[in-house]
């Protein structure tokens, strides 16, 4: 059993930060809120969302594990207004979730959890240096690069104490370089690491709403980018592997 | 011979509600005003305009019937500003109609009448149940069935009083029920007949402005819904076969 | 060497109007400013575009030649905001030329100015007739002439002193007939020649934007535009051949 009441915008984030990387994923529920971790269709990315219970305007739920259809979810979610107040029910062994704001009733049939790919192991990774900056930043960033590369380098120089972005294309370049003042913070250890920007386009429009977002990285090594979004009660984590650099 | 003056805006809300769902008809002109009936190519919808000629700011015309290519006259509304007035001249015996706005000078050849279709006889109808709802209520009930379906049933429960649109998909169900307090008015007969969405999107986005449309329904009957545009000097009604409930 | 800085708003323009009609072209560069002179692939118009060291922030050039690729830098101006400040530097014998705006650098090949075909020699042409209109009532003309015709007459008659312009398609015409009081200025010379829409589109939209176009005709003539932008400091023109009439 599943019953809460959230706010069509918080709902509506939820769904695009999963959707930015899979089109189907399992949700855990439990009596402190909902969570998910699913990765893409090719294995290069991760993608890692909890929403505690706070966030609902009322909340309650056994344990259990759902699958959701999230394309289906997200043409829904963009059926509603924003001040919509969004019900949603999961009636005790039922198949099917019951949504409804305003004067609409959806009922959703959910997925078989047994037919998602399992739950992936986070990685353990050491990534010792670290980055804080606006979601924006980060965002302009990646559409700079792409107009030039398909792939975009995220380096730290640990004497400037900076953060650049860079890409090379076959004739041209591009960097963004930021430094200390522009960052929120840094942890300004020496690594350098390439990624791929159709990647990094799809997540980096979701956290270009973000105030703030904290990403750890490595030479070599994926990226990992963590942000807060629907008032700070949904924790969203991006995992990206990179891509090794040719001579 | 026709002679009028009429708000650009007016002008595009006529040709909107007839560009709906037929790309030429024809029109009829006498001294009380301007009128067409037209069924689409596949025989599913037809569409009824009528426009008084206080709806002008000058209206002086001898009864006549001109062929009108309403996709080209929809391109030309397209270059108008809403402020524009337009002058439509149609001289005795001229196959071409002058459309006049701002700086500008349309000289549009008519269809002849005799290759457009014949009107419609409009069908005897007895369709007893009726709601009048907001045109945006409507719109958006049929983009919200669209998501999971071709096709929506138009309901009336007499027990509860209130109006439902449902659409069932393969999976997923969405209703939504209009209770007699969201209603304008209704008239509680029991109803249930299913439509094509295909269609209703079309005409559902011109309807979308109304503040009123009144629907007239039965069970496995065509249903009509009838509005008013051009402040109320305007009256519109289109008619759409029902679909067949398969088992 | 080549060092300047200009306002990104005024970057964009520059690059507009050159790549309204070439892909690439040679920049003329000395101490007095930039410039350039180009032909499109077809042989049909021309643009030629000069920006006084005045429209910059700080300058300072020596003569040379650069070829640059007009898509990419446009790419690049999509990036920036208005209020950028951009930094423009071409070292010494150098191929690159760096752009660097708020937090990014670009550094970007120029193309080698030898594989860019040779500037074109305005031709000399005896246009005897004028007419200076607003840029935004050409590119509508140009618009709704598009809905009939894919040429348009560009008229002035010299009895009622107006300027005209006409499209005829197969069964539909129209006129924009500017009357003295709605021209900024006219030399009421006899003329009219025909133009291409196609091309007339594309640089109309440039010039959408400007207060006061100056259009010089003749009979069967090409049109030449005149107009400035970057609050004056930029100066343009477009040179278009006409059409030949057919009976």
């Amino acid at each position: 059993m599943f019953k809460a009441e959230i706010d069509a915008n918080t709902f509506g984030e939820v769904i695009d930060v999963i959707s930015a990387l899979v089109n189907e994923c399992r949700i855990h529920i439990n009596d402190e809120g909902i969570s998910t971790r699913a990765v893409d269709a090719a294995n290069v990315a991760m993608v890692s969302v909890s929403l505690g219970n706070g966030a609902f305007n009322a909340f309650s739920a056994e344990t259990c594990e759902v699958g959701f259809d999230v394309k289906k979810l997200r043409n829904i979610a963009g059926m509603m207004n924003k001040a919509d107040n969004v019900n949603l029910l999961l009636p005790e062994s039922s198949q099917k979730l019951e949504l409804s704001f305003a004067e609409y009733k959806y009922s959703v049939t959910l997925l078989d959890p047994n037919t998602i790919r399992k739950d992936p192991n986070p990685p353990q990774l050491d990534l010792p240096a670290r980055v804080v900056i606006p979601g924006d930043a980060l965002h302009s960033a990646i559409k700079a690069a792409a107009v030039v590369s398909d792939k975009i380098a995220f380096v730290i120089d640990p004497d400037s104490e900076s953060f650049i972005m860079e890409a090379e294309g076959d004739t041209d370049h591009i960097t963004k370089e930021m430094k200390k003042g522009d960052l929120i913070s840094i942890t300004p250890v020496k690594c350098r690491s390439l990624f791929s920007i159709d990647y990094l386009k799809e997540i980096g429009k979701v956290m270009s709403g973000a105030s703030s977002v904290e990403i750890f990285m490595g030479t070599d090594h994926p990226v990992r980018f963590l942000f807060n979004f629907a008032d700070s009660k949904g924790h969203a984590e991006y995992l990206l592997a990179p891509r090794i650099e040719a001579d």
